[in-house]
């Protein structure tokens, strides 16, 4: 297949461009101009500004792709919630480009638009475990501009000149996460003790909520299953939830450290909802996709990820 | 009551400044720099740029409104279509902006976000009349960033601190409408025939489409209405529907000029839905409300309109 990922330098662009070249594609990634690519990829890359849709039209029509992952966004929730305007043309106006870019061409390709399990917002407990026909109440401007984009891979949907799907990952992890992630945190953390740069303290937020915490890796998995197989809306993730207190607990024993655990007040950001999972017997069911990768070995792979960068 | 109104230069927010000072209230009309409001309507006004957000949330804790009807915004579909990214800032990132300021002041207010019936997007006929349950479809970039803005006011309604509405009028008439819209194109055309300018041709685009048409009287009635006893969504509109035949024959009549009726190919743009018309019976049933002008009184002032200017 010829595949055409967007957003290609990120954390998840990564894996998936690896992924889609193990599996024989054709890649061509797109990076924002000035971000570089991993050469070890080994793919063809271009830089594009997503928010100029004539030239991604024109990259578009050029490659002539089976499918588009599109990945390129903002990704971080306070960065959408301290700029909108930002995340309305990075999550939003982008999205259009693309979907009204493959639409114009005719030619019935695959769009996967990379979604997020966020648009669900306050999930109450008789909720859980949340599916995908569940109405959509995004409670802040990440959430919004997911919701926003899905709006708009709907109606190009329904014009019938593409195929589309919207992917809902959850929370997933691994090497190469930024550290504005929780288990990239901590392991960033630990590493930083074991390398001795650091008192053997770590810093903490909420340890008591709940998510859905699954591997990157079987997260692009699922991407390429859907691409192959599957049309409409999938929820990708566990499937089961996991505390922050199991994701630390498991972490300091992979680091073999003893550390002090300390709350800090800053990190200490108010969880409206306690416990989210989703229901991914859709993606089980139509993509014959399930997780395969153990929380303890993730965990592993960020924790050595960290320790090499702090040596 | 104390009440705000963005968008107040233009076609309804003319209208509706002049309801509310007739029902007593305490106007503060903003404007868009460079644009005017029409010194008859006798309120306070102030040149607001809702895309500035500090701007924005200065002007609203300035004035302390306890409602704020949200006008302003583009309302013509092609323009959307055409600039995704001017709709986004116009329809979503000025919607936040109001909201999220008025949010911020905690100070319980309603906030009136003007939406519009195009958010239901292709209808059948099954679903006809069409009521607010209906899960919105948006099939252009007009209707996408009103649904977007949808989403804006349903998350910060369900943050607590304002109380939102929600109204999706269907298409409404009245004199001062651009000529863009339909009825007041055909005014503008039979009034420069009136008055000699041109040949007795009238160019027509598609006539056999059926849309709800209602007086924009009526129309921003209810939006006080819905502010003084409403919460939620609500359609307004005439709650049947009138084909634009009907619209021509009427105004022709009113005109009482012989005219030429001429297809013209540039005007027939595709109709994906023959009929629209949408049920009003929340509105009827919680505000009180039903419209009360009838088509030919409407078209009766379009008219007279039209032929003051041309005059």
């Amino acid at each position: 297949m010829r595949a055409l990922v967007t957003g290609a330098s990120g954390f998840v662009g990564h894996y998936l461009v690896r992924h889609l070249t193990e599996c024989g594609d054709s890649v061509l990634a797109t990076i924002f101009p000035g971000s570089t690519l991993d050469p070890a990829l080994k793919v063809e890359s271009e830089q594009l500004d997503l928010s100029d849709l004539s030239r991604t039209t024109s990259v578009i029509s050029s490659f002539r792709p089976d499918v588009i992952y599109h990945l390129a966004g903002i990704a971080f929730v306070p960065e959408a919630e301290n700029d909108f305007q930002k995340a309305l043309t990075a999550n939003v106006l982008c999205t259009s480009n693309v979907f009204r870019s493959a639409h114009l061409l005719q030619s019935g390709m695959t769009v996967a638009l990379i979604s997020s399990a966020e648009v669900y917002g306050k999930i109450t407990a008789a909720e859980l475990p949340i599916n995908e026909s569940v109405a959509v109440r995004p409670a802040n401007n990440y959430s919004l501009s997911k919701a926003m984009a899905e709006l708009v891979a709907e109606r190009y949907a329904r014009q019938g000149q593409i195929k589309a799907l919207i992917l809902r990952p959850f929370n997933h992890l691994g090497a190469g996460q930024a550290p504005e992630f929780v288990a990239s945190n901590f392991a960033q953390q630990l590493a930083r003790i074991a390398c001795g740069k650091v008192a053997p303290v770590l810093q903490v937020g909420n340890l008591d909520v709940q998510r859905d915490f699954s591997d990157v890796r079987d997260i692009v998995r699922a991407y390429r299953l859907a691409a192959v197989k599957g049309q409409g809306t999938f929820n990708l993730g566990a499937g089961h939830s996991t505390s922050i207190q199991t994701i630390l607990d498991t972490l300091i024993s992979i680091s073999g450290i003893k550390v002090q655990v300390t709350q800090d007040p800053t990190r200490m950001r108010p969880a409206e909802v306690h416990e989210i999972y989703g229901d991914i017997s859709r993606a089980k069911r139509e993509l014959g996709w399930s997780p395969t990768i153990s929380l303890r070995e993730t965990l592993e792979s960020v924790y050595r990820y960290w320790l090499e960068k702090e040596k």
